[in-house]
């Protein structure tokens, strides 16, 4: 059995699940031993602590021209001392255009089998995939677990699905039948969905493979052969996600150059050559926003970024304004401000947020806000594994000295212990306060663990300052509490028009930095934030071009 | 009855026509009076007369600062001195966006259905069209009544019935219910396809309507208020299918700025002041490769465009080379080479084209194309109507003195008479023979009917240079004769490559600058003639944003 008929099932459920947009998902979110094995966690561990110091010897790539890499644990700010093999950027492009003209050849139902086959293989590692992200990113175990496994490897199956669908969706061959009064005019007519290259994938430090498979497997679905370069200090992850790839590639026969892994260091970056590479037609960023720019003014290549934003939370009213204290309070400290959908400005009317039980007013607000984060960054059993660890010093220092900014600090960030490691950085949330005035100091995204109240004069202002922080410096979600609907609706509207997914009334168990496969657009473009768009058409649709021949039918 | 109820049923045929790309066309082609009437064509010529020398005042246009309009007739060479309303880019601007609040909440499907509303009207002005065409492009009566009319027509349906499907392609709302184990979370979601902004649609001189109606409705049926400049030579044909659609808002009582007609002359343009406006956002352009590459560097905008090529014909071998010196004699002369799909370097080999006859050396086909030619041109019944007249001067000097761009002159320019008009511009085609060692000669877009004919090492060897034109300078169409089924795949995957469709062995009643709506893409991207794709989905995706909003499902 092909390995399309083995996975046809799955495909086509994906699909459907894309055009559905109900819940959905193929590889169970819950790290749980009745899914994945009783020893699933443990050999996982343990899978990843005997690669820590070692080689990493799973590719297929050879002859590299040295070993290299630079890791370090947030949580044990120690060096992981693991080497890949490098390679030069010529030996890397050269491999990969022999590559692309086998691989464009294999039909798309043979590349989507391949490529579903190598998720299953990776789900075998999910835990291994888990503890490498914990040890690269600082994220918490269960968001390693999640965000790096099933979510990631759920956004990979819909980039497939996504080309599957749209390379199927018009007919490789048709005739074309013209009456044209006494005669008629008959054509042989054939399409061709052509690749337009080779594909380049950058990844970021914070979510090294969530970010980075949808662009690995929707360029690899339509035909463009890929070099994964990841961040430098989140490679491992990623790298276990390509040596199965390549497993299934070389199992079928197939180059596993198909599918390179490109390690570099900090101190010599190869990205830049990579993507300005004539041979490099496809490339998919995640990172900061000067970066992506560039790559964005690359001419002849088909780009898609995720960069930075500045995400706002709309107060006007609550149904209950503890629990939305307490909702907000997790949004901000969750893996301590480090993902792309946490919410940075929080927009409240200086005559306060209503309520049933009246009027909250901004100082209140803030007051409870700060109480409910000092609630969960206290609690010993939840603050560690909420907040991880930081990946980047330099987050550190921002949020240390983010005083500096201008406005009234109401909670400064402290360090707190994780119990299971001593040496963790560790960041909790700041909080400060401002006036709509000082727009030029919220104006920009403050990475990491912080929050500023933002005092506007009503709820239209709050709309506008943040609608316009979307237009102008890029925004990938936004919070909204309001209990009237015109008012949700005038929300709805104006951040539609920056492009800017709403999340409203959010309470208890769902926080908007949260986004689910086969539901939720990511990053659909229409603002400076990035235009990566997981997963609408767009997202396969410029990684080839339709090119179709005709000829006259032989009587 | 809603205009979407009334044209419900052919949208949907017309998706259907899209994914079945087998013949389908909504408005015949054919100019006769059992289909459009016995005095269509009569009316419409005397409608076309009288509106030369006056005012065009159908727009519904308020208040113009101005009147202009400098076309003239390439049939009579004498200025139409036709007068459309003028207004100031700010004007214009700030029309469009009041516009963009009222059409952006319009539903998708109301749009489609005004829209194929406007085109039944203009349907009704096919022959008015057709006279417009002929005396601003010098396209002959049968080109400009098919392309301007119904092709066009087509070309425009299909863009609706794209973005049609595409809005509906994914749900409005739905109701997300996620199972937690011992809760579930429950969202209701919705999704919003947002409209990028303003649309600008910048016309040619020789397509007036086909290579403008599909931007303008693409970006209609997508929410984006569209100002249509026409070419300064080439205006009356837009302004009858602007009129028509200003005619069906205005009865529907929408905001007929939703489609501005926005005029200019040779010496005062206003295309640059619109194109780099911050608010237009999405730019359909059809011209010279100079400018259409400064709009496609334009940053934060969709831009669409179909600049300029170099088209190649590939002759290997064929059955009858005599019909295929006359199918290519027919290509060459069609609009005097006017059409962007016009064959301009043939490849052949210097051992001359198998047929089952024995080889044909380059010289005896050089012969047989020059002899084809001049039978064509010769015939008072065919040639005058098949060359038409020639747009701009320009094009004129360069065929007359093509001569000095080196090689061999086989076949002078020279003018024939047209019957009805002694004073048309005429240029009958030159035809040159050069080496493959002369490759920097032949490696531009020599516009007009100019045909070069290459000597080459072998087929190899020709279909090299058709590719790295292609690659290099860009091409929207290939003829290839090849009666050898490998090298037909060689020539096919070659091209494919370039992006570059190939017509092969065509003989008989078609022609490889003919393109057909509904199946044959049209400059799907891939190599630099540009990327308009008439019609993929990238065609319409690009216009607009996927948005989606959230909020907890109330208990």
């Amino acid at each position: 059995m092909s390995l399309y008929s083995k996975h046809k099932d799955i495909l086509d459920k994906a699909v459907k699940a894309l055009h559905e947009r109900t819940f959905f998902a193929a590889y169970p979110e819950h790290p749980s031993p009745s899914v994945y094995g009783e020893t699933a966690d443990a050999d996982g561990r343990k899978k990843f602590q005997a690669s820590v110091g070692k080689k990493f010897e799973e590719l297929k790539q050879e002859n590299p021209k040295s070993w290299i890499g630079v890791e370090e644990s947030p949580y044990m700010q120690t060096p992981l001392n693991i080497q890949y093999p490098a390679f030069g950027v010529e030996t890397l492009v050269e491999r990969g255009l022999t590559a692309f003209n086998s691989w464009r050849k294999v039909d798309v139902n043979d590349r989507a089998g391949i490529l579903v086959e190598s998720l299953e293989r990776v789900k075998e590692r999910f835990f291994e995939v888990a503890y490498a992200t914990m040890h690269t990113t600082g994220q918490g175990y269960m968001m390693a677990f999640q965000a790096s496994g099933p979510h990631a490897a759920d956004r990979a199956l819909e980039a497939i699905a996504a080309g599957y669908e749209e390379l199927n969706r018009f007919p490789k061959n048709v005739v074309w039948d013209k009456p044209m009064g006494k005669f008629n005019i008959t054509l042989d007519k054939q399409w061709r969905a052509v690749p337009k290259g080779l594909g380049l994938v950058i990844g970021c430090s914070t979510f090294p493979t969530w970010n980075s498979v949808p662009g690995v497997y929707a360029s690899l679905v339509t035909g463009n052969p890929v070099i994964v370069k990841p961040h430098p200090g989140a490679i491992l992850p990623m790298a276990i996600f390509v040596a199965e790839i390549q497993n299934v590639l070389a199992e079928n026969n197939m180059d596993p150059n198909i599918c390179q892994l490109a390690v570099d260091t900090y101190d010599k970056t190869i990205t830049k050559e990579l993507a300005e590479h004539e041979a490099v037609k496809v490339i998919d960023f995640t990172g900061n926003s000067h970066f992506g720019s560039y790559l964005e003014g690359l001419s002849g290549k088909a780009v898609f970024t995720e960069k930075t934003g500045v995400n706002s939370v709309i107060l006007d009213s609550a149904e209950n304004i503890d629990k939305v204290a307490a909702n907000l309070a997790f949004s901000v400290t969750l893996y301590s401000g480090q993902m792309c959908t946490a919410p940075q400005n929080f927009y409240i009317p200086e005559g306060g947020i209503n309520t049933p039980d009246g009027n909250v007013s901004f100082d209140e607000f803030a007051a409870k806000l700060v109480e409910n984060i000092n609630g969960l960054v206290g609690n010993p059993k939840a603050g560690p594994f909420v907040l991880g660890a930081v990946q980047n010093k330099n987050t550190c220092e921002r949020v240390e000295t983010i005083g500096q900014l201008g406005g009234k600090v109401l909670l400064e960030s402290r360090s707190i212990e994780n119990p299971m490691f001593k040496d963790a950085r560790i960041a909790t949330p700041a909080v400060l306060t401002m006036d709509a005035a000082d727009k030029q100091k919220f104006s920009s995204e403050l990475f990491g663990p912080i929050v500023i109240l933002v005092k506007t004069k009503d709820t239209k202002e709050s709309v506008a300052l943040a609608k316009d922080m979307a237009i102008k410096h890029g925004a990938i979600s936004c919070g909204a509490y309001s209990t009237d609907a015109d008012t949700k609706e005038m929300i709805a509207d104006q951040m539609s028009l920056a492009a800017t997914p709403v999340s409203f009334n959010l309470v208890g168990g769902i926080y908007m930095n949260q986004n689910a496969g086969f539901s939720d657009f990511h990053v659909t473009g229409g603002n400076p934030a990035g235009n990566a768009s997981f997963t609408n058409p767009e997202y396969v649709i410029k990684r080839f071009t339709w090119v179709g021949h005709r000829e006259p039918v032989k009587a």
